[in-house]
């Protein structure tokens, strides 16, 4: 029969996981808290990108249903101040479709692949020591709030001990897509940043506005007002936000069109970015991996939190695989393996959340530099590489002066 | 320009790497201590074996100046006790070449394709201070001894405060080669264990000898007997020990040609296997990279020494070109890298120096099951596997379960 894997959570790490688990002939349990029907029915979950790495994968397993040329974009559309406006090229496309729309349709497809969906409400420390009686490993995939007990803070890697924004995301009509098709990146300083994203949701395309919203800032009233109390008043203040912070999106809008989809297409919050410990012995002997917002929560504003966990899940999926005890051997070789790409996501989206002067200096100059600008943007699949530029002054100096003299000695 | 590199130390890891950064146009000075005449007429450095991996790399390099087809061999010719008699076959051919002519080669090489040699005869830390300020990073690559202030101790890691083993590894005349030419590993229990390698040295092929012995034990005294003092005796006690300890060896030995060729090509002495720290900042806010002896000493019985090295260069060497600051950063990623391959290297030969009984029943099972034996001897190339499989005694169980399970289900 082989190893069997409990998996506690559906989101985005744990079907990556279960489907390349079942790919593999490997028997796993994964213990959702909701039906895939009632997440269809129910709240915005987020508004995430997945890049072209995380498709990739999806087409591995078979289950990239939603053609990225068809419903992807293919780049980003800066506008720093609603004045400095630059575009950065991906190589590949990369898509947005909600995951009220996505997890349900995969965890179908995790279950005719010979997976067992189990639903427990609620999954708790307790059940998680349970549920290891049956299982060889447990990975915890359940999000950012229910197993902080299993896995140590790393003060470390977590520069933060409260949100960096305020956010509200929404699913909206009444916006003409970008041309090319791409997510709009709006930085007004001081405020926050608005992510106009390109979604593909229950009622078919729509632009997601995902607003980033500085603390005390003058657009954090965004993150509270509450929709249903007068949903035309909330529409009317969001779209004064869109022309005095993010012209670059009012443009585009239609004011006749225009409006929240509907009060379950809302997501209000704040997040407090951090990173975990990788792994937890449990009081059964056996181990306990997180992953996903278990592992390391991140700000959304870089749109790498679902990349990461898929990146992550497939690691965790390549090392099960590959061995036969999952000790802490095992689990100290999966954080290893991961680390790099993992711990990256975390420090650069750290780091854009209160950019120095290097970072600035960097976005000046992909301002004035196509070729740069489309690096950055196609390194949103290479988080490593981000923070091999920008993790430093020094960095970001040798990087620019190296670019340089490149281009100097071309230019001969 | 580009990056400069300054490595210390002229051994199988300095000069992969020096000749990979080469390979890369990279700007790279090595500081070895003698010249390549001065190791060509000296005494012998080691025995040990170049595995596939290795190979390859040299392949890669445009160094593999000694076909393997033609220099190597093939398998590995295990005897427990003098009865216990079974073969296990690489993938691959492995091989061992003298270092005195090994390495002179590679250093010629490395200046004819533009990397600077200096002779410096004595480098402490204080060279790699001053030297230091010459490049952008410094690899130290001296060997065991004289770098010791610079890279800590890792006591997680160094389960051993003294020598496992007396060492006596000498090129013997004498003794016929195995069919298929191969190594034979010999164990003497309680004494220790022979190497027997088939080697290419200056005067052409012969067998080195590499003693294992157990303090304490009978063989003990051949880590100590001066050969100056009387040859011919020399060589009657390490005849009567290979009757007495390895018969598998004694039975091809021609007592009239056997002897050791001369007095430089014996080495004896001892070794403390040790881990240290990846890395170390300089004073000049530069870093400092172990690689090789420098980081790990490990016992050469299972011939991984090179090897590791070799890999450990190769890593550093990939990471030099694909970044362009070499801070901290940059040194993490080399230690996290390198670091599934050159620790299970140390904790593999750690375990086989005093192997518990879960080890000895894998031996005992390999002795039954030539397909077995096969696997671990092409695992001299995969160290990491080798733990996986033999790190801790439900492994080994979970292992040869699994294994026993697949053999019935294939016999139904």
């Amino acid at each position: 029969m082989g190893s069997t894997i409990g998996i506690v959570g559906s989101g985005v790490s744990g079907l990556h996981l279960g489907l390349f688990l079942r790919a593999h002939d490997v028997p796993v349990t994964m213990y959702g808290d909701k039906e895939p029907d009632d997440i269809r029915a129910g709240r915005l979950l987020n508004t995430v990108g997945h890049h072209h790495h995380t498709l990739e994968r999806e087409r591995a397993l078979g289950v990239h249903h939603w053609d990225a040329g068809e419903y992807g974009y293919v780049c980003h559309h800066h506008c720093v101040g609603g004045e400095l406006r630059f575009r950065g090229d991906f190589d590949h496309p990369s898509s947005v479709i909600d995951y009220r729309v996505y997890l349900p349709r995969l965890m179908e497809d995790f279950q005719e692949r010979g997976g067992e969906l189990v639903i427990m409400p609620s999954v708790g420390v307790e059940d998680v020591e349970r549920l290891s009686q049956h299982h060889e490993l447990m990975v915890i995939a359940v999000g950012r709030r229910s197993m902080e007990d299993l896995f140590a803070r790393r003060d470390d890697k977590s520069p933060y001990d409260r949100p960096q924004r305020r956010l509200s995301a929404g699913i909206y009509s009444g916006i003409e897509y970008s041309e090319p098709k791409g997510v709009g990146v709006h930085f007004s300083p001081g405020h926050g940043e608005l992510l106009e994203l390109p979604i593909y949701s229950h009622d078919g395309f729509a632009t997601a506005l995902l607003f980033e919203n500085v603390p005390g800032g003058a657009l954090e009233p965004l993150a509270h007002l509450r929709y249903d109390d007068d949903p035309a008043a909330y529409d009317r203040l969001v779209l004064e936000a869109l022309r005095a912070h993010y012209p670059m999106a009012a443009e585009r809008v239609d004011p006749d069109a225009f409006g929240l989809w509907s009060s379950r297409d809302l997501l209000q919050g704040a997040l407090t970015p951090i990173v975990r410990e990788d792994y937890a012995r449990l009081s059964s002997g056996r181990y306990a991996l997180a992953v996903g917002d278990s592992h390391t929560v991140v700000d959304p504003m870089m749109g790498q939190g679902a990349n990461s966990a898929s990146y992550s899940a497939w690691t965790i999926g390549e090392a099960i695989v590959a061995d036969h005890v999952y000790d802490e051997r095992f689990c100290q070789r999966v954080a290893r393996r991961r680390e790099g790409f993992v711990h990256s996501v975390s420090d650069w989206t750290n780091l854009m959340l209160n950019p120095p002067p290097h970072v600035m200096e960097f976005i000046g100059a992909m301002s004035q530099d196509k070729a740069l600008c489309d690096e950055f943007t196609s390194n949103f699949n290479d988080p490593e590489r981000q923070v091999d530029v920008l993790g430093t002054p020094e960095r970001t100096r040798a990087f620019l002066a190296a670019r340089a003299a490149t281009h100097e000695s071309a230019a001969v």
